[in-house]
């Protein structure tokens, strides 16, 4: 099997790392000349060039470009492949991408390696980033079955925790443990920072610790990642809004009432709770 | 100055080690015997009693039990010491404990050293737990000098950062960096326990990582400790999490509107506020 990486970012080039390292030809296209170049420096890649007519005897190629330009580089690289080359994504929304790219190439099945570092572009790639690590794919009922069985080989070649799902449920799911928590974290510093507290919030500054270090990470992170998921995942993010909306409702209510028993029992189920979701 | 500390869980053993580490006398009081034993086996106190008798010679009184303890503590020390002790507690809330404390013993000064572990009890006790943690200190304008005075003094042998602030104004800041995240945090859990969203569930279980598991960290934590916060700082609680529902008010109109220009101005702002409240 001969492998195509579009996109020679973090994901792109631990993925060529990955699949080198186990004797996979491997060929890289970015739109960056010094991208291409890195790559093969770093021995991400076999070959690597800005011009798509490189993949043309490729088997399968991996588009692992930000999630806005996933389609339009899919639009670019068909007239140059075999027709029967299978092309996945590594986006971290499904639905929309799957909507957009399956009738641009039949043979097109979605996937979310579920993978990252703090750091991003080539020279953060590394060796072994998706071992241990869930790795989505959500084909639909049109997708071809030698397209999911490609795919899952390479998940499985990169020791991924391989999981199968409808896009639209991929999409709730990470919505859920993914997307809210960003937006609910956004939050939290954007109360912090109100004008009308700022005598209180001088001291909370000098008075913050782990609690708010850790519930503040992910609103203080990258904005653009953030606007893309918004973008990408509106409608599950305005439905998992509006339910912790609810949630939260509830909790006013029972502080703003005294009903100390029933946050007892609330804070009992939430400690209950959160051990199922932790999988490190 | 000969010191007492009533409660020997982890602050008070902690606090324990240190002043006897620089010199002074300490005298431990706790309800169970096998805790004045262990105190005194790990060197956190020079004597200890469950008979609060054994205080009737020091000079100041760190009360150093839950918060719902702290004024029936002092209640029962008073009958024991001189006139002109001082007392002091350590407890995470201070409007409430200040204006229950002060008219059963004037000589009181609140204070709140805003140090601690994951784990509980005398049997964690640490040395050096509060350098450069924040301390802070709520007088009021009735609070003698001398006691003031005397607990800056230790204060600063723990090598705590000290600060000083009103009750209310301690309140506030608390709330919005230390208790509006409990409740935030525990709303993310909730939600991401919603029976309607069972299949979802059961996939976001597996895909969870480390945004999941940091955000809901505060939100999984000790249930007792939330609903005394709830408890004692509640008009506060209540203020900034309807404060903190009006952003999320915001965020899901943002989001639902596809504000995106906007939602990336948020984020940068979020992104840009939040080393502002880190300190370690």
């Amino acid at each position: 099997m001969k492998v195509g990486i579009v996109g020679l970012g973090l994901i792109g080039g631990s993925l060529g790392l990955d699949l080198r390292s186990r004797g996979l030809y491997t060929i890289g296209v970015s739109r960056r000349p010094q991208t291409c170049e890195l790559a093969q420096q770093r021995g991400a890649v076999d070959a690597a060039s800005v011009d798509p007519a490189i993949l043309a005897t490729v088997d399968i190629i991996f588009i692992c470009t930000p999630l806005a330009a996933i389609a339009p580089t899919i639009r670019t690289v068909i007239p140059h492949i075999k027709a029967d080359t299978i092309l996945t994504d590594v986006g971290s929304v499904k639905q929309s991408i799957v909507e957009s790219c399956t009738p641009l190439w039949p043979n097109f099945v979605g996937g979310h390696p579920m993978a990252g570092t703090a750091e991003q572009g080539m020279a953060a790639a590394q060796l072994n980033l998706f071992a241990g690590a869930p790795y989505v794919l959500t084909p639909t009922e049109n997708t071809p079955q030698r397209a999911i069985a490609a795919v899952t080989e390479i998940a499985q070649l990169l020791k991924a925790r391989l999981y199968t799902s409808t896009p639209d449920l991929h999409d709730r799911a990470v919505a859920l443990i993914s997307h809210l928590p960003i937006f609910i974290s956004a939050g939290l510093i954007d109360t912090c920072i109100n004008p009308d507290e700022a005598e209180a919030i001088a001291l909370a500054q000098k008075l913050a610790s782990s609690g708010f270090r850790d519930t503040s990470r992910v609103g203080g992170g990258n904005p653009e990642l953030g606007v893309a998921i918004a973008q990408h995942n509106q409608e599950q993010l305005v439905a998992v809004l509006s339910q912790y909306r609810d949630r939260l409702d509830d909790i006013i209510y029972l502080v703003k009432n005294k009903r100390w028993q029933e946050i007892d029992e609330l804070l009992q189920e939430t400690q209950a709770a959160r051990p199922q979701f932790l999988n490190e």
